[in-house]
């Protein structure tokens, strides 16, 4: 791998550290002009201003006097799934009501049955395309759930399909099992037996064959009740998987609480998440990981992301990219909402998309900042400071991805 | 110029005719499928479905079952700016009230000095930028606005770089005067001066010059009342200038009646119409141009779309594109949030963005519907059928672009 030097970068904004907590934390962004990053074997080696350092040998790419952050990192995706769901949303604008179009088969169930019909590699084969499209759109690193099997062998199926993207595509993928996303009609007259067959033997096999390093579950009113929730992590943890939780996107019902109770790395959602929540999730150090996108696609409010900056909880944002609630992967227009919805500053903004993303994923030791020792992702961004960034809405403004060290144009085809 | 034949179209999906009027009509789109489309010298001379005809002279493009709809019309942008806005963007975020940034020469001025202060060739150098994006987000057609100069030597210069543009540039550019975009510094005191100003200098100058076909008005609260714009606009007709009128943006001051009354060929964002102005608007035969992406940037309600398709007004949807209160250019992102936010269908949207839009500046006899005799500009999507266009958030689905039966690919770029 050869060695890549950045120079003539106009300003370079990068968090510090492994996770930015607390209020002013979140907006602490180390900004350097007339910058340069060098990159040895796709690890940072040094960043700097002024006259960068001799080395020959490096591949040197000139950002002229461009805006230079760490590649992005999408902490929340449901990138492995079979079909979409657009004709489900022509029937809603007609007023179709959402329980009629689940009589007729549609929602999320709709997409467990297109998921099932697929191979893991036509899964595989689709996910790829969204990652091409991320990678161009500047996320480096990305989060994906599995949760639309439900079944062992399905679930399997959608894990391995990860760990193949994983070998083969340049973007880091964290795993996460979910298959408690929602009750399969199988079991929709047994919950009990679901959460049985979680805990006994989707949990076991899962961690088996080191598929996945986080367990989430979808705590909601009609998914699964705190309790039951508790329960599924807390299985999880015991075979290694550090727990997740949508928690608080309709109703508050227990899961920020529960989040900060049994120590989960993140909270998801978090729409309506009452003040004990914030103040648990605080105290358990979890991460929330907030998505702005789906608010706007389901015309929900927006997560009380200044109250929990202000309350010490580290916020990161996620796309949430699914078939049903987001289909959206663009990380630009979820650091645009940022600032609009949640009014966060383009520099809290920056931190929520990079560093606290990537604490969120247990991988902020690796990504997320511009650091000596980290993996050398970034975007050189045809803009000249992170206001501009946050404030462009509807272009894609990456000029250069570099991925651990390898540059990508901004080809971007969509998929 | 040579032919085109664009053939193995899964789906096309067009309006028809000249402007879509009244309930049905919005959303009454023309779905052929296996279609093909044929363009000879940039016209349309054939579309039909099935077997295409022979025409061994024309370059073929096969577009592999996907969607094609008409190029898409950007009726409402403010292209010609100087400078951008984004510190201001960050010291609102910061809590920075709006009148300070106006104090510290920030809002709609700073944009006027900045224009004054570019050259001609310097202003049309950057709209060149934002119109090669547009053209590669699928836009084919658009409006530009002048009204950053708000004196006459300024004004001319904004519509000298649009007639610049529209001679050497692929995109169609329809050019409206607008000068009454604000009130300049120099005239804070003399509000009646400015007015006689518009009336008579700048409006006789800009059409003696025959630089612009439309005459706008900010009609608002400490902008322009409804009796000065119609001062404005009725001097403007007797000099040939179609009348358009931003309405209702904030304040129900008349300006949706008053666009019945002038018979004003559009209004413009119309977000606080009364049912009166709506009224007036049906029975003018006025386009209602709404902007949704302003109402998103700004976090302002929506405009009552599904009201005026009831009533039997046009409903267009455009960018607004401007370096303020909207710096998005994607019409892809408008025909999601005509969906999410106005509740309008696919189908309405379509029309919305094409035939109506095209209306709305009075090219619809050329350009915003696939029909023997109108120009050849067509997008090829990355999408099965409408839905799935108005279902995806944040990706460009560009495949290909022709204008005037000249193709041009997705390769994005944002500036």
């Amino acid at each position: 791998m050869s060695d890549l030097l950045v120079v003539n970068i106009g300003t370079l904004a990068t968090p510090i550290g492994n996770c930015a907590r607390g209020g002013a934390d979140q907006g602490a962004v180390r900004v350097l002009h007339d910058a340069w990053v060098l990159i040895e074997n796709g690890v940072i080696t040094g960043v700097g201003e002024g006259a960068p350092p001799a080395h020959a040998a490096a591949r040197r790419i000139d950002a002229g006097g461009r805006l230079v952050t760490p590649g992005l990192v999408d902490a929340h995706t449901h990138l492995i799934f079979g079909g979409w769901r657009n004709h489900e949303m022509a029937l809603k604008l007609q007023g179709v009501p959402y329980l009629d179009i689940l009589a007729q088969g549609g929602g999320i169930l709709s997409t467990v049955e297109a998921t099932r019909a697929a191979t893991e590699e036509e899964l595989a084969a689709k996910a790829r395309l969204a990652l091409d499209e991320m990678l161009a759109l500047g996320t480096t690193t990305c989060e994906a759930k599995s949760g639309y099997g439900l079944d062992t062998q399905q679930e399997l199926k959608q894990l391995r399909a990860i760990r193949a993207l994983r070998e083969s595509h340049p973007m880091d993928i964290a795993a996460t099992f979910m298959g408690a996303h929602a009750l399969p009609r199988e079991y929709k007259e047994n919950r009990e037996g679901y959460i049985d067959l979680l805990c006994q033997e989707m949990i076991p096999a899962v961690a088996a064959e080191k598929l996945a390093a986080f367990c989430d579950v979808f705590c909601e009113t009609g998914v699964f009740t705190a309790a039951e929730s508790r329960r599924i992590l807390e299985t999880g943890k015991r075979y290694g998987l550090i727990p997740k939780i949508h928690a608080d996107e309709i109703d508050p019902i227990g899961g920020s609480q529960l989040a900060g109770e049994v120590g989960a790395i993140s909270a998801e959602h978090l729409i309506v998440c009452p003040h004990g929540g914030i103040a648990g999730m605080a105290k358990g150090g979890t991460v929330a990981c907030l998505l702005p996108a789906t608010s706007l696609y389901l015309g929900a409010t927006f997560a009380p992301a200044r109250d929990m900056v202000s309350a010490g909880v580290p916020v990161a944002m996620a796309s949430d990219f699914n078939p049903g609630s987001c289909p959206c992967l663009n990380m630009q227009l979820v650091m645009n909402l940022g600032c609009l919805r949640y009014r966060l500053t383009p520099e809290e903004v920056l931190t929520a998309v990079t560093l606290n993303g990537a604490a969120a994923i247990a991988m902020a030791d690796r990504v997320g900042s511009l650091e000596a020792g980290k993996q050398g992702d970034l975007v050189i961004w045809e803009a000249e400071d992170l206001s501009y960034l946050c404030y462009r809405m509807g272009s894609n403004l990456v000029r250069t991805v570099v991925k651990n060290g390898q540059t990508y144009s901004n080809t971007t085809r969509a998929h």
